[in-house]
């Protein structure tokens, strides 16, 4: 395989959100090997670039679970996600949950470009019957909940990345652990999962880590990149 | 000492800003002893969170190298300086250097609050000549050169910082390696310099450390958290 694809939260870092020194340390070893990485999570930009220059990749990130993608650290950020579409729906929701005295509350607001993003404390399903009827996808990172606009994921994000990089997705290990990796790990070449990783992604994946988190990372990349 | 406040950059960094695994290792021991540890950088907000969150700290950071610092992930952002002074600096700059045919264009544009960064393109000593009329300090920390409004610095947030924390600066350690460093340094209870540090921060510094880099911190830190 030419290059890797991974997800942060839940795959190279812990529950608690810590980076996996293993999994840095595997990283290190495939970009200065010429392996290109790609950092792909649901964070905004300027937090991916605080990560993507710590861990030492060159700063090719996909953001927002698609929403955004940018090529090296100096190249223009491609905004794939139309906002105004989440944004409205995010409108609905709170509307509903101010009704039920619950106020909700977006993250990193004028960080994100396509997505919304708040905290999981309503249920994933409940606020996707609210917004039946909206062109959203409610993701559950197990982290945040996130809007994001139907057709755009991290998997069509990939597809385009690939194209600017001058490969395809089949050139690409994708490693991940929730349900928004599934589609990424899909459109991959290959697909794994780490131990921890919902049954969705494991069954979407062609290897799947014993070890959970950072360990089943390394796992993986020393599948694809012996 | 109660906590430490530390610089990233080549500190905790390598002069590719990768960071040190046994400095994120030591940061976690000390966190998880209890010792708060604050992250001090010219870097912005979003940016310092990505890496807070991954280094495992509670997010209490000093950014803008004193223009911006906030306790806690959750803690309301406390902006000191002044942007609009700091701004007016650049545009004189920028026309300066445009005259020139130069182009300078500032970084993090829309996600900094305080100072204004940019590309070391201009020596720093030049762009305090063209500015010598302008309530400003021209920082060069090695890896960008920053417009800060005179009178903030990490020093000063530290001493804010530290009061909201229920402490003192005197209750902490500092440790950084470059000229923005110097004013925590001397502001601190203790201050060490790693070995790679400039010749101002050394000589502001209680301790000096043989290594340079992440392997100083680690050297300072278990000089002073035994």
């Amino acid at each position: 395989m030419k290059a890797l694809v991974t997800d942060i939260d839940g795959t190279i870092t812990n529950h608690a959100r810590r980076i996996s020194l293993p999994a840095i340390d595997a990283i290190r070893r495939l970009v200065d090997g010429g392996v290109p990485v790609v950092l792909a999570s649901g964070n905004t930009l300027c937090f991916m670039d605080g990560i993507a220059k710590m861990v030492g990749t060159d700063g090719t990130v996909i953001c927002e679970n698609g929403g955004v993608w940018r090529r090296g650290f100096f190249g223009e950020p491609v905004i794939a996600g139309d906002r105004r579409v989440t944004l409205a729906a995010f409108e609905v929701l709170r509307d509903h949950y101010a009704g039920n005295g619950l106020a909700l509350d977006p993250f990193s607001h004028g960080l994100r470009y396509a997505d919304v993003a708040f905290a999981r404390t309503v249920p994933a399903d409940e606020v996707r019957a609210v917004l039946r009827d909206h062109p959203v996808r409610v993701l559950d990172t197990g982290f945040a909940l996130h809007l994001q606009e139907i057709g755009i994921s991290k998997a069509t994000a990939l597809v385009a990345l690939a194209e600017a990089m001058g490969m395809t997705p089949a050139d690409f290990v994708a490693i991940g652990d929730s349900e928004n990796d599934t589609s990424m790990i899909e459109a991959a070449g290959a697909g794994a999962a780490v131990g921890n990783a919902v049954p969705e992604a494991k069954a979407a994946a062609d290897f799947v880590a014993t070890a959970p988190f950072g360990d089943g990372f390394v796992e993986a990349v020393g599948h694809y990149f012996p």
